[in-house]
């Protein structure tokens, strides 16, 4: 049986062309790009053309503002911590409830070690921020405001260039974690007042162990890995080639993802599932939402098992975080959200790639709803209720 | 014309069986060791299996010791930034000036711009820690010792085990850059008073973008990058379990390394270069020396030039450390054992692999005389003194 994959949020495939792009580092060309010999040359310039990509799929200014690392949670702590570096008068972060670990467990710990205050902006029943709280976080004190551009969990998308032009009238840096967003709607700096964005090479069909700090010109900037000169001095340590490479590749071909075909699918998914199961609701901003992104809440069930359930009919998915698997409470998301009890336990990511089939799509349609029905049957609360 | 890659203290090839380990989990088995989906298990198993051959590798205790990291710049900067987390009574570093530039990056920065006092003990004409200034600097005011175990750029050992045993005697951790050490000669953590050991994958014929820490049992520990729980919540952001995997695999392989025969074919190198090449010095402590290392120094020809025209003959080596490469000052090390003036700047780093045969010394040891011959010719200085 052919296995489903939805939880392209956690992870994508590698692209054949992508890993053919990667292949020549990992065997011939395995110099490093600073060496002065003739192994140094190609991996020289496959990391300048790495660079041109990245840059080119962010609409980034110049090459320069690109800052490999080793992931999007080690470009976010670079940019939390260089932007708490820049001025150390300030001492405040405007965040929101919903972001990613990366940027949520780094503020925790920067308020409860380092002395730093954190607003942390809540979000409505859709994950829609609250703007008139954003805006009274907002202040002279505020070092960075740290907003992600879309949510992994409900694909919300946050109005990240708006809300960039409100940091910069308070003089505080903005940097979004994209590495949702990259590679599933046009992203694009140019011309905005987003100071840093992290991207991830894994969630785009590039491999793991790449990813990105855009970092604009002329942004004050301090290393979290210092020591040797790689990324002109701005994150140390050998460049990771083949990686970047792949990463590279994976970041010009997501300029030709086909956003609505896969927002089509991700709809067919939906509407399927609305219709042939009651007491489904869809989380998040059903206006602005990645295309890729569904999270379903299905009253009276437990996600984990409709998680195992699915699994063992050869469909992948998640639920809550993937970060947060493991626990039994509801995300940090489907709180914020207020999801109601009894839904939020039930609540499944699905998410879909370029690669998704129709096909695959419906073969979730068909098998949900009996998994479904069959876990309600078994809740204290659900069978009457959903009869 | 076959190059001979004589510069694996910057990088090495990866192995064949290395590559193949890493191959499934960049195709289909590409899912997150933390999904609790099918698509997790194998990578989950992968990363197991791979933490306990690193664990054997360095004889550590437990596999909750190793922490996957990127890389050993990574690994160091965790390493020092933890510790001063520890106890922020104690605001003393000792080092040494012939560290990597990751742990002297990181010092330079935290005495700068932190309010660290950081002691840098020196080394003698042959590399060897000045044990009586190590001694003179240890008090109870000291968090952390951070001292290599091997010298990338000579091969210098540095008797690691005896000074972490002085760093505890007034209470500091120890924690020593084992990134040139760990597959080339026997390294292990058992019984000794090492806190925290950093390596680095790439080194030892396994990928770019991996690395790990040792972390022994019970040693205090704030992590760089903080968010999801991977790594036992130590070091966050997806696992990059391809190049983990082939971490693994390396670490099996590097045990079945014959250190003598390396070392047999370095000395070969090293004395078929002296007996025909006149004033030429072998740099570092002749006693204690990775078996792969020869840094040797020619008065009176810059090393810059030598590694150019080596290179024109298809033999990479390396001038000063591969990191400094591009400035044409002596490297710090060099700087550090005061080679003369006439020497410091001819300095050639050979570094050999497991893959290194007796042809391609030979090689070296017919072409380099010519070239040194050659550039000597030209020197303002060296034309007379070396007839």
């Amino acid at each position: 049986m052919d296995r489903v994959y939805l939880d392209n949020n956690a992870t994508t495939r590698l692209l054949p062309e992508v890993l053919d792009a990667m292949i020549p580092f990992m065997t011939g060309d395995f110099g490093n790009p600073s060496s002065m010999h003739a192994m140094g040359r190609a991996p020289a310039r496959a990391l300048a053309a790495a660079r041109r990509a990245v840059q080119q799929l962010i609409g980034a200014e110049a090459e320069s503002e690109i800052v490999f690392t080793s992931g999007g949670s080690e470009a976010d702590a670079t940019a939390i911590r260089s932007a708490l570096a820049a001025d150390p008068a300030r001492r405040e972060i405007v965040t929101s409830t919903v972001e990613h670990a990366a940027v949520l467990g780094l503020c925790d710990h920067l308020e409860r070690h380092e002395g730093i205050k954190v607003h942390r902006i809540g979000v409505d029943a859709e994950g829609r921020l609250d703007i008139d709280a954003y805006r009274a976080a907002l202040s002279p004190r505020v070092a960075l405001v740290t907003l992600m551009w879309a949510n992994n969990e409900t694909g919300t998308i946050f109005p990240v260039e708006g809300l960039a032009e409100l940091a910069h009238g308070v003089g505080a840096l903005f940097h979004t974690d994209a590495v949702q967003a990259v590679g599933k709607v046009p992203v694009s700096v140019r011309g905005t007042d987003i100071d840093m964005l992290s991207m991830s090479a894994h969630k785009l069909h590039g491999p793991k162990g790449a990813g990105a700090l855009y970092l604009r010109k002329g942004v004050p900037f301090q290393p979290l890995i210092r020591g040797g000169k790689q990324e002109r001095g701005r994150r140390a340590g050998t460049e990771n080639i083949p990686a970047i490479a792949g990463f590279g590749r994976a970041a010009e071909l997501a300029l030709e993802v086909d956003h609505v075909a896969m927002r089509l699918l991700r709809d067919r998914l939906e509407q399927g599932i609305l219709a042939r199961i009651p007491k489904a609701r869809v989380l998040g901003d059903l206006r602005d939402r990645l295309p890729n992104t569904s999270c379903i809440a299905f009253d009276f069930a437990e996600g984990e098992a409709i998680l195992m359930l699915l699994d063992r009919a050869g469909i992948c998915v998640s639920s809550g975080a993937a970060c947060a698997s493991g626990s039994m409470e509801p995300s940090h998301v489907i709180r914020a959200m207020k999801v109601p009890f009894t839904a939020a336990h039930g609540a499944i990511r699905f998410s879909l790639s370029r690669e998704t089939t129709a096909a695959e799509i419906d073969r979730v349609i068909e098998a949900l709803p009996p998994i479904v029905a069959q876990l309600r049957a078994l809740s204290p609360f659900g069978a009457e209720e959903v009869q």
